[in-house]
């Protein structure tokens, strides 16, 4: 561990033992914002300034900072109300409109990434199970970034964005199943009805959440406004649902942003507006914590060997064109331009996959090495999206820009 | 400990490494606003149902939820929010025009709570050493839990309000220099410099941001929104001042809650109401775990021996009398009303006393027994508070219900 140029131990205090709340809080979000300010200076997106700042903070660089458990827990909440709130700008008949596109967007940027980085591993001499394990980690989108990005840019209104967030979740369906797979067979077996069992599990909850959802939510919030007394009733229930969600997404076997996304989605014609500025104020205060976050998790020591930089290469630009070509094929039907946007939206995986190196890892089928080429992957990506959809949507003219 | 009545492993499992942040969120934030709720309909003030929730569920009763890490961070984080919402709505220069009421009843309220506590411990048979760390640990009025009354009342344009407030804050600088003198008796001397800069620093941080901090955020936030481009500058700058502040104010040597309700202060001309709103939802997210933190605390096993139990009454009865009568005392020539609404906001002590018993625990000089019984003084007079505070402005019409 590269440790920094001054301060380090003062920080790593404060940070470790949580015991300084106000100097992480500080750290972290100022470094964000000032990365974010000066990057939208040079013209650049924000949102890339805020993961630099995790890298820059992290251990790949200063090492003022590490990942640790109130970090990683404010960084969770920070995505699940930036999901929440993009679910409230979204209408799920929208979403449940373009089923057809976003389904096939969102196979072929599965396939396309796991067959890419499968055979690139393969042969780079890889294992079969470690090549495996390597495509699998490419096939899941964060979706995360995109949002952030659309939501900034006032474009979630864009048919686009629209097949963007209805392929992100079918795209985590399929992520899990791949996930499954894989696992069983680094384990030694596939158990068929223990995986039938979870990808019917998934889907159905998302399909009764995304289509049931919002006829549920008009009848449910409005009678509990009438009987609840204590505080801010629609603030609380709603907080409430979007946590509940997320746990049960969780259980059903989908991401829990996933849950959040649809909370938001079942919420969007029951809220007031009072509310939407009451859930953007927490979303506001943590998305910093969740794009630093992917920052920190950088290590860039494990680039000290040629080999090592070479072979991330070319695994970031396999993760970068198959899902431009592939998910950009799937939506082709919609036009070249609508195509490349959907195709740029796809390309951040974040967290998601650094989750599926860190299984092989732990299954002790991949070695440090590949787990820092697939962490590697998964940072830059996130770093390289923002702009390809600056550029992809710059003939559009926001919705609502700002919120 | 006593292990509950169900699921405990389950629970601590999800809260003791923060793997599963959605349960974490819907266990407490659930259980506050559902105890809240309850109390509400019994007539009851919410605040206490949503203390009572964190007894349910900590150590006492089911020993689902311990203290950690993380929901400490949530609460700390919910309480800086909380008095920067607060001092939002106070203008600093009514709060330094009922300076010199608000130093007699801060005075009074430190004198008769520590003279009382001692006495009581000494005629109890304990060292004078002992007696004197509890007569500390009565000392210093939690802001917070009456904040959140007096805001969730609409009461704090109220007289009385700004008497609190004032005196909270010499409160906690009076505070500070009966630790440390304590301090400094338990380890065997006293250094009267170190003494004289600690209070001096202390005083003069909250003097200068008091008097100045208005005027130099009016001109600082103007010129940073017109330059700045990234996002919402007027929160970001906002969350930016508050953390520094914070920190600013626990380096001063005052608790960092002070900072931030001087950083609301200071900003209360500058910032847009759309900023006021997104703060008021980090602190409605969060404030419940404040709460909830306070109730985690106790744990009623001390109350095995008979002797510990009356022990507990005559301090808590002490507690709540000695800053009935001795903020009231203070406040008298406000009227016999006004100084028992302000005797009623000084008596909540909350986690400041827990800490200065910790600190006794820590250098020895205190049992565990008596540990207990500090904590017990410390999470019932937050308890006592919102029924008394009730009581006492039950005439009082609110100037803005809600928010």
């Amino acid at each position: 561990m590269p440790f920094g140029y001054g301060l380090p131990a003062f920080f790593l205090a404060a940070f470790a033992d949580g015991s300084n709340v106000p100097l992480a809080m500080l750290a972290v979000f100022g470094a964000a914002k000032l990365l974010a300010e000066l990057f939208e200076r040079l013209k650049q997106p924000g949102i890339v300034g805020e993961i630099l700042a995790g890298i820059l903070l992290g251990p790949s660089i200063l090492g003022w900072v590490r990942p640790n458990d109130m970090l990683s827990a404010l960084a969770e909440l920070g995505v699940l109300f930036l999901l929440f709130r993009v679910g409230l700008e979204v209408k799920s008949s929208e979403l449940l409109q373009v089923g057809k596109t976003a389904t096939m967007v969102a196979f072929l940027g599965v396939v396309a990434p796991f067959l890419l980085g499968w055979g690139i591993m393969w042969l780079w001499g890889a294992s079969s199970i470690e090549s495996v394990f390597v495509g699998a980690a490419m096939v899941a989108t964060s979706v995360g970034i995109t949002a952030q990005v659309l939501a900034s840019k006032g474009l979630l209104s864009h048919a686009a964005s629209k097949v963007i967030l209805a392929a992100a979740i079918i795209d985590d369906v399929l992520g899990l199943i791949v996930l499954a797979v894989v696992s069983s067979l680094a384990r030694g077996g596939i158990n068929v009805p223990e995986l039938v069992f979870t990808g019917v599990g998934a889907i159905g909850f998302t399909i009764v959440v995304a289509k049931w959802g919002t006829r549920a939510m008009g009848t449910v919030v409005p009678r509990l406004e009438q009987r609840l007394k204590a505080g801010e009733v629609q603030f609380n229930v709603a907080v409430i649902i979007l946590f509940g969600l997320a746990l049960l997404a969780m259980y059903a076997g989908v991401a829990a942003i996933i849950g959040a996304f649809l909370a938001g989605m079942a919420l969007s014609d029951s809220l007031q507006p009072r509310v939407h500025a009451l859930a953007h104020g927490v979303s506001e205060l943590l998305v910093p914590f969740f794009l630093v976050g992917i920052g920190l998790h950088l290590d860039v020591s494990v680039f000290s060997h040629v080999e090592t930089l070479i072979l991330s290469t070319l695994i970031l630009l396999a993760a970068v064109l198959s899902k431009l070509v592939g998910c950009g094929l799937g939506a082709l039907a919609m036009g070249r331009a609508d195509a490349l946007r959907v195709g740029a939206g796809m390309v951040p995986r974040g967290e998601v996959g650094m989750v599926v190196a860190q299984i092989g890892l732990n299954l002790d089928v991949i070695p440090a090495s590949v787990y820092g080429v697939v962490v590697f992957m998964a940072v830059a990506t996130t770093v390289i999206a923002p702009p390809l959809l600056g550029l992809s949507f710059r003939n559009v003219r926001p919705a609502s820009p700002g919120d």
